[in-house]
C-alpha cells in the first residue's frame, strides 16, 4: 500500500516526517514524496540568502536527511489521474515519463507566483520564493552594483542603482530590508565609483501601512516608520501596474527605472492542482475539517493549496509555514486512521505568532500570550524563534556558525554567474520605448508578437522613418547577418510584446535549418531596397 | 597615465596588487583590471568545492577587496588593438562595447580549455577551471544521485553511476579522489536504492602514474598507489579519445557508458592572445627575461598565456600559481621601471615545493629543502599550506570555519538548480547510437551538421526502416509538432554532429517566425505521406 506525497514544502514534507514516525518499523506502507527539489526551503531564511547572512545552502534541508524512509522522487509532477488514481512524472535524463499510484494521496503542491495578471511581469519581474530565486537575485543584485561602477551615462547608472520592490507583507517587506542593508554594506568595496547615497530601494505597497495584514495596526504603523527610517523608500497606498526590461510603472502613472523588479505579491494556485477536477475556492481545494478533500476517501490537501477551515467560525487558515507543519501532522494521523479503521479528527490549530524582520537589526514580533515585541528585541526573537525551528542539528549548526561569522567578516560580493545560454526570451515595452538603437551591438534577433515598432536611421541631424512593422514581422536580423552593429534605432509605437532570439542561437539556426538563412536574407535584401528607395520620402504612419 | 591588466586570476590579480603598493600614494598612474568575474579563484581548492568540504564562496575572494585602489571592469575582452593601444570590452546591460586605451599592458589572460580536438569533448565534456565549472559540477553529481535512486533500468543506471575524468595531473588527480569521497558519502543518504559499491569513478590518464610529470617518481608511484585504495579505478596509460552523451571512448576501444564526464587535460591560448600580432610559442606569448613581449616596449605578459623562460636554461616556467604571483611582483616593478626610467630586473624563482592531495585525507608533498611527505602527514602540509596562501583574513577564516563544521555536519547533498532554457544545444554521437526512441517524449528537434541517421519504426516484431536523413536535414518535428511522443526511432549510421532546439524555444519560434510553422509542417505531411507510401517495401541504405 502507498502513500503518496506531492510536494516537498513545509506541507509535504512535515506530513512525511509525521508519517515515518507514526509507521515505524511498519512495513506494509510506502510513503513517496515527489518533489521538484531534493531539499525542503526555509523560507523565513531566504531574504539572509540574499543579504548574505547565512550561506547559500544553510537555509535549505536535504530531504533525504529529513525523511530517510520515505522514497524520494526529485522530478516535477506533469498530471493527476484521479480516474486511475495515477500520478505521472516529467523526465530528467532520459525523455521518459514516470507513472505511480496510490492508495493514498496528500496533496501538498503549494502555489505558484502569478505573473501573468500584468503586462510585462511574465518578462521582467523576479519572484522570491525559491532558493534559486534568492542565488539569482543575489547574483544579480552584484552584478548591477559591478557595471554601475564603469557605467558612464548618468541616467543609466540611475537606473542600475535603483532597485523595487513589490508587496508589503512578510517576504516583501524582509526583502526590501535585506536587499537595502546588504547594497547599503556592498557598495563600500565600490568606493569611489559608488556610495551609498546612490543606491535606491523602493518597496511599493498597496495598504497604508507595510504589514498591515499580519500584524496589529500598531505594529504594522512601526513596521512602516522602522523600515523608512533604514533608507527604504515606501511607495505606499499604490501597486505595481506594469513592467519593461528597463522601468516599473505604478498604478497612479509613475514610473521608476530600474533593472531590478522583485514581485512577492502574487499567488497562483499550482497549475497542477488547477487541472485537478475536485472542489476547490480560487484554485485552492475546498477540504472538511480532517483536512479530506470534498467528495474522496483518498485524497487529503493541504498548506497554501488547500482552502482550509480556520478553528475559529467564518475564517480560513493562513498559507504559512505554522498552519502547513500542524496540518501536515494532523493528515498524517488521518490518513493512517482511513487505513486502519480509526476515526480522523479535526484541525484545531489557531496560530502561535507572528514575526517580521526590518532590517539594522529591528523586527516586530507577536508572541503568544499578547506579547508584542519590536525592534532589537523583536529581531533577536526572530532569530532565536526561526533558529530553533530549522529543521536538523546540522542546519542549526550552519545557520548560528554563518551568524557569528557575518560579524567578523564583510559582506560578501563575490558574484557567480553559471553562464548558459538564454534561449528565446520574452520582452515587453510600452509605447515610445526604444528596442534598439542605431549603433549597439547585433546581440538579438526580435519578433514581433503584438503591438507596432517604428524604424528609424538617425542621421546626425535628424530621423528617417524606414518602416513599420507589426505582429507576425521581426527585425534586428541584419545586424546579425552582417555580425555587426544596429543601422536603425527601433522604437514602439504602441505596447509591445517581443520574442528574442539570441545571436550565437541565431547562427546555429539558420547554419542548421536548410533555407532558414535564404528566407532571412531575402527579407533583409528587400529591406535594404526599400530603404533606399525610400531614403528621401517622407515618413507616413500607416494608420 | 594608465597600466591596464588583462585577466584577474593569480597573475594580474597579484600584477594589481604589486602595483598598488609600489604606488603608494601616487596618483599619477592609474591601474585598470578587466576579469571576466568580480572575483579570484583559488583553484587548489576547487574540487573541494565539489565535494562539499568547504562552502561555495570560500575558494574565491572579491577583487574589490583584494586591489580597492585599482579600477576594476567586470567584463570580457573582446579585441585588442595593438596598434590604437586600447582593449574592447564586452557590453554587459547596455548593448554597446567600451574602448579603454593603456600606456603600459599587462597581458594576463590564463588559458582555456581545449576541447575542439577530440570529437565529442566540447558537447559532452565537463570542462574544471572556474568556479561555476565546480558548482556545475557539484550540482550535475546530486541530480545523477537523485535520478539513480528511482531509475528502474539497470543498464542505465549503471551509465548514471559512473564517472570519468581524464587527466592525472594535480587537478584530475583532486577532483577524482574529491569527487569519489564525495559519492561515496553522499550515496549513504540514499539508502536502500544506491550504495557506496555502486559508485565507479574513473580516472583516465595517458601515462604509467599518475602525477608522474609534476612530482619525483617515488612519489608518483605512492600516489598510484594510493589513489586506488580510495576506490577510483585508474585507466593507465591510454587517453580519451571521444565522447557522446552517454559514453567516453579511449583510445585503446574501450567504450565507458558514463553521464558524467570532466576533463582536465587539455589546454589552449585564450583566443584574445591567439588574436593578438605578437611572437609566441604554441599560442603562449614569447617574453624576454624581464617578462616583456618580445619587440613591444609596453607590453608584459605572465603566467598560462606567456613562454616564461625558466632561470635554469632550457627550462620553461609550469603554468602554476606559485610561478604566476612571482612574475606578477616582477611585471608590476618592472612597469614601473619603464615609466620612472629605471632599469628592468630578470625572473629569477625557481619554486617552491609541489602538492597533490589524494583523497581521504592522503596526499603527497615535495617542500623546500628536499623534505617529501606522503599521506596523512602531507595531507596535513598540503591544507596548512594553501590556507595560509589564501588571500585575505576573510577567506582564511571561512575556509577553517568549513573544515571544522566538515568534521561535524554530515555531506551537503542539496542540489541547486538555478535553471534557465539551454537553448540551442550540440551533440555529437557514434555510429550505432540511437538519438530518439519511438515511445519517448519529444522534447528537442534535432538538426544535422555532419553524419547520417536512420529512423526506423519498431513494430513490436521488427524494424521497419523509413528513411536516411542526411546533413542540413532536421528531424524529431513531428512529436513537437504534435506535443506527443516520439513515433520513431532515430539512429546514428556514421558519426553525427547534431544541434539541438528545446520543445519549449521550437514552440516559441514557429509562433513567431512567419510562414516557419507551415515549413515544417509542409515537409512534416510530406514524409508522413513518403512512409505509408514506403510501408511495404524493403529499405534499402542509398550508399
Amino acid at each position: 500500500m502507498r502513500i503518496l506525497i506531492l510536494g516537498g514544502g513545509f506541507g509535504g514534507a512535515y506530513a512525511a516526517m509525521a508519517l515515518e514516525r507514526l509507521l515505524g518499523d511498519r512495513d506494509d506502507i510506502e510513503v513517496a514524496l515527489i518533489n521538484r527539489d531534493n531539499y525542503l526551503v526555509f523560507q523565513p531564511l531566504l531574504a539572509e540568502v540574499v543579504s548574505g547572512d547565512v550561506g547559500v545552502h544553510d537555509t535549505v534541508t536535504p530531504l533525504r536527511r529529513l525523511v530517510p524512509r520515505t522514497r524520494l522522487f526529485v522530478r516535477d509532477v506533469t498530471s493527476v489521474d484521479l480516474e486511475a488514481s495515477t500520478v505521472t512524472l516529467a523526465p530528467a535524463f532520459h525523455p521518459r515519463e514516470v507513472v505511480l499510484g496510490w492508495d493514498r494521496l496528500i496533496v501538498a503542491l503549494g502555489s505558484v507566483p502569478a505573473l501573468s495578471a500584468q503586462p510585462g511581469f511574465a518578462e521582467h519581474a523576479m519572484p522570491f520564493r525559491t532558493l534559486a530565486d534568492a542565488v539569482r537575485l543575489r547574483n544579480h543584485l552584484i552584478r548591477v552594483l559591478e557595471q554601475a561602477a564603469i557605467e558612464e551615462d548618468p541616467s543609466a547608472r540611475t537606473t542600475l542603482l535603483t532597485f523595487v520592490v513589490a508587496g508589503g507583507g512578510f517576504s516583501g517587506t524582509e526583502l526590501a530590508a535585506g536587499m537595502n542593508d546588504f547594497l547599503q554594506e556592498a557598495v563600500a568595496a565600490f568606493r569611489p565609483a559608488l556610495s551609498p547615497r546612490n543606491i535606491r530601494v523602493v518597496l511599493v505597497h498597496n495598504g497604508e501601512y507595510v504589514l498591515e495584514r499580519e500584524v496589529s495596526p500598531q505594529l504594522a504603523r512601526y513596521a512602516t516608520r522602522a523600515l523608512g527610517r533604514t533608507g527604504v523608500e515606501l511607495a505606499l497606498g499604490v501597486r505595481a501596474d506594469s513592467a519593461t526590461p528597463e522601468s516599473v510603472v505604478l498604478a497612479d502613472g509613475r514610473r521608476i527605472g530600474t533593472r531590478t523588479f522583485v514581485t512577492t505579491v502574487p499567488s497562483a494556485p499550482s497549475p497542477v492542482v488547477m487541472s485537478l477536477d475536485l472542489p476547490s475556492d480560487k484554485g485552492r481545494l475546498r477540504v472538511g475539517p480532517t483536512l479530506q478533500v470534498e467528495g474522496r476517501d483518498d485524497v487529503w490537501a493541504i498548506g497554501d493549496c488547500a482552502n482550509v477551515p480556520h478553528p475559529e467560525p467564518g475564517k480560513l487558515c493562513p498559507p504559512t509555514a505554522q498552519y502547513a507543519i500542524r496540518q501536515a501532522a494532523l493528515t498524517a494521523s488521518n490518513v493512517l486512521a482511513s487505513i486502519d479503521g480509526g476515526s480522523q479528527r479535526p484541525f484545531t490549530f489557531t496560530g502561535l505568532g507572528k514575526l517580521g524582520a526590518l532590517g539594522r537589526r529591528r523586527a516586530v514580533a507577536e508572541l503568544p500570550g499578547g506579547v508584542r515585541l519590536s525592534g532589537l528585541p523583536a529581531w533577536l526573537a526572530w532569530r532565536a524563534v526561526y533558529w530553533s525551528k530549522l529543521p536538523g542539528l546540522d542546519r542549526k549548526l550552519k545557520v548560528g556558525a554563518s551568524w557569528l561569522m557575518d560579524l567578523v567578516v564583510p559582506t560578501e560580493i563575490t558574484q557567480l554567474e553559471l553562464g548558459g545560454s538564454a534561449g528565446v526570451g520574452r520582452v515587453h515595452l510600452k509605447a515610445g520605448d526604444t528596442v534598439l538603437r542605431q549603433g549597439d551591438l547585433g546581440d538579438h534577433l526580435y519578433m514581433i508578437i503584438s503591438g507596432e515598432v517604428e524604424v528609424v536611421r538617425e542621421t546626425g541631424v535628424a530621423e528617417e522613418p524606414l518602416a513599420v512593422l507589426g505582429p507576425g514581422e521581426y527585425f534586428g536580423e541584419m545586424a546579425l547577418l552582417g555580425r555587426g552593429v544596429r543601422g536603425t534605432t527601433v522604437r514602439c509605437l504602441t505596447p509591445t510584446q517581443l520574442l528574442t532570439l539570441p545571436a550565437s542561437d541565431f547562427s546555429d539556426l539558420i547554419a542548421g535549418i536548410p533555407g532558414l538563412r535564404r528566407q532571412f536574407e531575402d527579407v533583409a535584401a528587400l529591406r535594404a531596397q526599400r530603404q533606399d528607395a525610400d531614403r528621401h520620402e517622407p515618413f507616413r504612419d500607416p494608420s
